[in-house]
């Protein structure tokens, strides 16, 4: 019965947007486990953090924390693009999702997909995109995603 | 002696920031080679046009209008996604490139790509990333792109 304690789990993994007081919950070391983020203040993270803010429903970061250890555990984010295309349509864009590598298999992250997903439906956006690696990608098909295009980059740094 | 003219061309087809009054020079005709684009009125236009120049340089139209025709025949975005990750970095996201299909072949596209990808640099982001079909990754290639991930979309109508 994998699920028996499923009304428990739910309150305990609940996802909400990003408060200030999430840097001294293991924000920034969460990011770590993705890619490079050393070195971010507290000053640096509330500066950004209000900056994103100052953006309201447009730029959305949420989390989830674990209420026993009171770390952050999960995380990804959603901006909204506006555009003339599409009858000046708009696109949700999310971004750097993350789950604990300690915590995996407990259906977090499609937690937090089906969270930034309904944000750009309710937000009046036509589709939602990603990139991810080609490892990723049977886990966003689950999450109801279809590949699409192919990602292109380019570096300055 | 295929670039003889070069400065001409230069003069004739330069990389400019959108105006309210590209409206009325085929933008959205321009768009609608790119993708579904119908029924935009002025005043939505307008409108949004109001919304995107509110987000000063984080969001960027770009356009090149043919000064003989008067006629708006290239046009690709920017904005500026800032990020806590990379030490509360940004990523520049190109969108919505299209030249018109009668000028095809005068390097247009590559100098509107020249123009946000200098954009994004001078903002201060550690890479500037798109989406493009298969068919077109050997030109982003030729514009300095290299193929990164996948990506993955849902729809929502």
């Amino acid at each position: 019965m994998q699920n028996s304690n499923l009304p428990d789990e739910e309150q305990k993994f609940r996802v909400r947007k990003l408060e200030v007081s999430d840097y001294g919950k293991g924000f920034i070391e969460l990011l770590q486990q993705l890619s490079v983020c050393d070195s971010v203040s507290n000053k640096e993270f509330g500066d950004r953090f209000g900056e994103l803010s100052s953006l309201g429903d447009d730029h959305v970061v949420c989390v989830i924390e674990d209420e026993l250890s009171g770390k952050i555990i999960a995380t990804g984010s959603i901006f909204i693009e506006k555009k003339f295309l599409r009858n000046c349509g708009k696109v949700g864009h999310i971004e750097d999702v993350v789950v604990d590598s300690t915590v995996r298999g407990k259906q977090l992250g499609k937690k937090l997909i089906k969270f930034l997903t309904d944000h750009a439906h309710s937000m009046g956006c036509y589709k939602v995109i990603l990139d991810c690696s080609h490892e990723n990608r049977v886990f966003y098909e689950k999450c109801g995603f279809k590949q699409k295009e192919v990602q292109m980059v380019m570096y300055f740094v």
